[in-house]
């Protein structure tokens, strides 16, 4: 397993790793995420993510019941605030918020401090100076050792970076936003200035497109599988065009490339996402030990990717 | 239930809230006062104010011992400081009384931290940095999440925010005015320029400018009301015009309105409070669950208000 | 008892106030100081002054045991870090002198914060960023809620706060210089500029001039009088020329003037320390009920005091 | 015994020091190190220097175990942060691993604070930033009173010096480089601005050349030797050149000054460290009481040095 510096910050995270989004609480007990978790870090994994939101909360105690025995230094630990409930308060970037959501997060984690807070989603009706002392606040009391956002834009993380400058704040040091194969414009273009000026790492979600790019959707949704259990993910992607032929089109010419590799589709996907250089860890979901063996040898296939077929796939991506 | 930003700022709170002044402690016991603040949080209402002056700080050990059955991110809660007793520094804001002041009012609240915290009135005798310096240290220390103030005039806030620029502190974020039909200047022109310039939020007290706006004294101050019980109030009042015919006169055109609108004179009083969008929540100050719903409803008068009727409000208020 | 604020800031101190140099551990045993401050605090006297060094910490672990009795918001003490012991940084203004002298005079105080905490001495051989960033780092901890200096010259507060400013640390409120009808140059001259920029205030010690000004030793010293016991002290006064026959012919002026006035020479003496509005408090140094008493009706004395009477003690003193 | 400023801070350490490198938890056993940790401080040395790297973290908490027989203020601590373990953030300057390492080595050392925290090399992986700030964030919350650096260079401490301004953070006070008679440049020329601009001080480590400067291996490596056990340390010094006939040249004439001074080399060695103004402290390495009285008479041995002895020193050092 390589390691990657979070942006050009000192803090180090696995390439790949694990996290708890739907899987945790949901797909997975508190047995079958142990074991999980447990063979994640055997083969290197050290980055652990969640979310206050992630099962109303379950995901992050059942995180926090099975990383007790590791080595808290062994082991870099996110959440993320929120969306913590339904109350007038519950949600949103507030300093109310943010404060009384990471003490709550603490309690369910069972820790004195994760290694990074998120703030989950921008909020643009509270003023970004609250956010930023807020954080700042989290990050000076040592309920987080670094803070990150996920799903800002880059016009959002400037202003956020100015703001700490003016305020003599801690900066944000990481995003989280969607990248994969299929959504890789904010990764690949609108981010650009935030890597070089603010020197911002980057941990990747949904790399596989909600399981798109494993090509299982390519003729229609099977029985048992997630866009089955869970129809508002289904209505969202198609709503975004990624259930539709044209997506379907570039999976099958992928899907030989693969072949060609001795790969799966979704091992070529996940590899693709680890050519990116601003990339410091790509979050897997998995609901099983296979699947994460299986999601592992992305990092063997990346070896393989010779810059022929690089630009193979990205002419195969690009193509209108 | 509608629920306001205070000001710019992330916190969130019900546009009617519920007091303390003279209630608790005085026409409450705890049995009563329970059940009003068990009413008032499932009718919505989810910010409650109290003082360290309140009762001698009886109306705070009662709040906080009604508050324990709630989970803390439901309410949001505020006290003041000011007037703590009758030592040389037992009063004003000295880093001194503010610090001694927060850590006594935590105790009797038994709470860990309050939402907000104000200074209950301008202390001239106390520079302006002091001031500012120990409100910063409350929130930074985590005892309280925001700060505000109480009857400060616009210039005083000016001063309060330039500091806070200068020696990067925490900017105070709402002030808690007198303000009702009677009392209008100070909200709706002096802090003009401070809603603009630092969104601060208003929390608004006296609504019915001490039972004045119920109509009830137009005829006299009956036996046992407020105004019988508190012969300091009535004299204050008596000094500011607001027991004159003139008002009076005022108060028995506005009864026609309400007349016609099917409401109280107090719900109309209450509902033009609600009008104006810089008041971020106006508090309520009630001895029974009766005097609670009757106050409550004041949110339905406000929607039948036409522009036509706030106009012929507003030209009574203003005839001279 | 008059409460004057401490310069221009927010927090009260009486005019006469209770020290322990000398008396407490030395002249007083527990019962005896208990005696007293007990009386001192019936009198109206809230500000209680002691030091790391006296009595080798006795005399702050006797106050502290005195002092549990009291409502803490009730009274006002103050502590002074600069020799603690013998060790290589047991002296002095180094942060870890200064941090590890505040943490265990708050042990033998038995409190959580002082008041005021004082820099005994200036400290030619530390950098003043130094001290001032650990003076600043006792407040921002709540281990003190204003800090102090002791015998500093205006040029090292004018240094002082200039690195206050530099550095957002925050600013010493209050000296602790040496004042009596003897000493006054600091006080009435050098300190001028120091007032005006930067409001800090006075608590000034000696006010007898170690009993000079008591007249007890305008004819030789007593045995058993505090000249006879401490010979050190002696010596010092002798070097001053405070013990020579120009002094004790002013002295003999001065009695006259406080027999008109039906005062002692002593009382006079503090009456007019209490003339001058920079001095926020005059500490006095007391071995008994009675003294204490003599002492404090300096105050009635002071409101006798015609300005001709001040002309002419004035002119007593500065005659050369 | 001399006691120095640490630059031109307040700390006051002893000239000579006790370290513990190599020697705690290696060729010393716990009843050993207590031994001498206990003559040494009978002989006047203060400072105690240890590392989390040192024997795997084992001579932290024998150190922590032997010191705590001391008054806390009589002594001064320092530890040293940057290789904690092999995960992939137990090493380096990131934030995690100096907030987990200090943590960790406070739990060893069983104190609520060291003196003072060094970063025991420069890493040029993270950014100075990020460093700079974790550190004051040691400080800040009273896990060290002082931080300093180990090995870095010149520029880079004024990097580090130029952060700190900008961001308002705690200054480094201390560097702790090895110097000695063969290895001089850095600490005689790279530093000199370094002294002048910023006050810092020096902790020096290996004044004899890891026993070089002993002379013991001028006729080869003997048996039972340092270099004799620690094939790594022989190579290393091979590598620079220091156990080449050239050296050993420079020794037998050094040898002879010693004779003259009646005096070891190992004595003369660490003397004429101690001729130099900006050494704040020498630490020794010693593995027996006999060893350490020997090179603790290296101060009379200094006193000795008549200027001409010192040209003639220089000369030799400096021949080419």
């Amino acid at each position: 397993m390589n390691y990657r510096k979070v942006g050009k910050w000192g803090l180090k995270i696995s390439e790949l790793s694990l996290g708890s989004w739907i899987t945790f609480g949901n797909q997975l007990d508190i047995a079958g995420a142990k074991e999980i978790v447990r063979e994640a870090f055997k083969s290197g994994i050290n980055f652990f993510d969640t979310a206050e939101a992630y099962a109303n909360g379950m995901a992050e105690a059942m995180l926090g019941d099975i990383l007790k025995e590791f080595k808290r230094s062994d082991i870099v630990v996110s959440t993320k605030i929120f969306w913590g409930g339904n109350g007038p308060n519950d949600r949103g970037l507030s300093r109310k918020h943010l404060l009384e959501g990471i003490w709550a997060s603490l309690k369910r984690l069972q820790l004195d401090y994760v290694d990074i807070v998120y703030c989950h989603r921008p909020d643009p009706e509270v003023p970004i100076e609250e956010t930023v002392m807020a954080m700042d606040y989290i990050v000076r009391n040592g309920l987080a050792l670094y803070w990150g956002t996920s799903e800002w834009s880059a016009e959002e993380l400037e202003e956020a970076h100015k703001v700490c400058e003016k305020l003599n704040c801690i900066h944000p040091v990481v995003e989280q936003p969607q990248y994969n194969m299929l959504v890789r414009e904010r990764v690949e273009k609108e981010y650009l200035p935030i890597y070089e000026k603010y020197g911002m790492g980057l941990t990747t979600w949904s790399p596989l497109a909600s399981g798109v790019l494993t090509g299982k959707y390519n003729n229609g949704i099977p029985e048992n599988s997630r866009l089955a259990k869970f129809p508002n993910l289904r209505k969202h992607l198609e709503e975004k065009g990624m259930l539709g032929e044209k997506v379907f089109e570039k999976l099958r010419k992928l899907q030989k490339i693969a072949d060609q590799l001795d790969a799966k589709l979704s091992q070529l996907a996940l590899a693709w996402c680890l050519l990116n250089p601003n990339v410091s860890s790509v979050i897997l979901g998995v609901t099983s030990i296979e699947q994460l063996h299986e999601n592992l040898k992305a990092i063997e296939i990346k070896e393989k990717l010779s810059q022929d077929v690089i630009d193979e796939i990205k002419e195969i991506l690009e193509d209108e």
